[in-house]
């Protein structure tokens, strides 16, 4: 049994995207004591700048003719396409920065699309794999509120981890995570606190959810 | 006078966004031909990419206690804006990756968006500052495609450089751009010619209007 875990704060330990991820982890954990969580974290451990435009390049350079460098790219992507390929559920941890996606996130997901294996085929390899989807934002964005519409992040990674790859999607979405520490947010301090809490609870459900999908399959 | 450019292509000089942004350049500089045009290119000369958590973090440290790394990514931030407070005009060319934003695009954006200058008051420095965004996308978006509202790059853009920053923003898009070749793609040919041609005009017009703008102000 196998969780690929992914983490992109830049924020460490004082992370609500990491802290949340961790509940829904814990309660994968719980039905898989023995099971084995892969990590990648994008901000502790950064994909090199380069790889990318080389991943690309290579695409049009047979393997032997490749460059260092592009043959470091290609080997690259291939590790990180296998990682995923190795495990069964997925949690994506995946705050909102400036009211768009990580670029760390980004950046990963280039890398990945350069690998013919994940979208090349009929049925995407990772259709119906499910996966637990962590987003927090700073702010508001709910209905009515002036941000209404500003987060760009969360519809862009139902496009790619759900309808491109086609993993089955479950979303904890937290809001107002600045609220804590910015006084002129104070007055929201409850209604953030109310946030957090559901935030957690949302993704517990969704680290059951994952087990289960996982026994599921099996039986 | 002075022209911003940004330049984020992958494909060096097989670049859509470049050719079509050389082209409002050339119309720009027929205006204003001993203008300064100041460029950045985010892919020939890539930011440094621990830069952006080091400019967020420096943030809460008083200048005088700050890291090594921390005063490096705060004075590269003070350089990325006074270099935008520094043009009247600017030339975005961004093609869509992914479905996405440039992950260039959107680390040069996380680093601007540190800096209080930016947007730290009332009325943003930027705001009613003329800007010709140019960007391609390999292949269709339209409305009654399979892939229409994929497209989650230029919606953003407008977001951070229209609504956010303020700027005055004429948008130039050119489609099908991977037609010539991709076998599959060859029924669609004449067609992106036809897109080439009208995002060509588009963008001389669009350069124009730049450079009527700058004269217009200072009128």
């Amino acid at each position: 049994m196998s969780l690929f875990r992914l983490d992109s704060s830049i924020l460490g330990e004082r992370s609500t995207s990491r802290a949340v991820a961790d509940t829904a982890e814990k309660a994968w954990t719980r039905t898989h004591p023995s099971g084995l969580v892969a990590r990648r974290d994008l901000v502790a451990s950064p994909l090199p700048p380069y790889a990318w435009t080389s991943a690309v390049s290579a695409g049009f350079v047979p393997a032997d003719q490749r460059t260092d460098e592009q043959t470091e790219a290609v080997a690259l992507v291939t590790a990180l396409v296998d990682e995923l390929f190795a495990a069964e559920a997925y949690l994506l941890a995946v705050p909102l920065y400036n009211y768009g996606v990580s670029q760390h996130v980004k950046g990963w997901i280039d890398l990945l699309l350069t690998d013919r294996r994940l979208i090349g085929t009929e049925k995407p390899p990772l259709a119906g794999r499910p996966a637990a989807l962590i987003t927090s934002r700073g702010g508001g964005y709910g209905p009515g509120t002036p941000r209404e519409g500003w987060d760009h992040a969360t519809p862009y990674y139902r496009r790619i981890f759900g309808d491109l790859l086609g993993m089955e999607l479950h979303v904890s979405e937290i809001e107002l995570t600045l609220a804590e520490s910015n006084p002129a947010m104070a007055g929201l301090r409850d209604q953030a606190r109310q946030q957090l809490e559901a935030g957690h609870a949302s993704a517990e459900k969704h680290g059951e959810l994952l087990a289960q999908h996982v026994l599921d399959q099996r039986s």
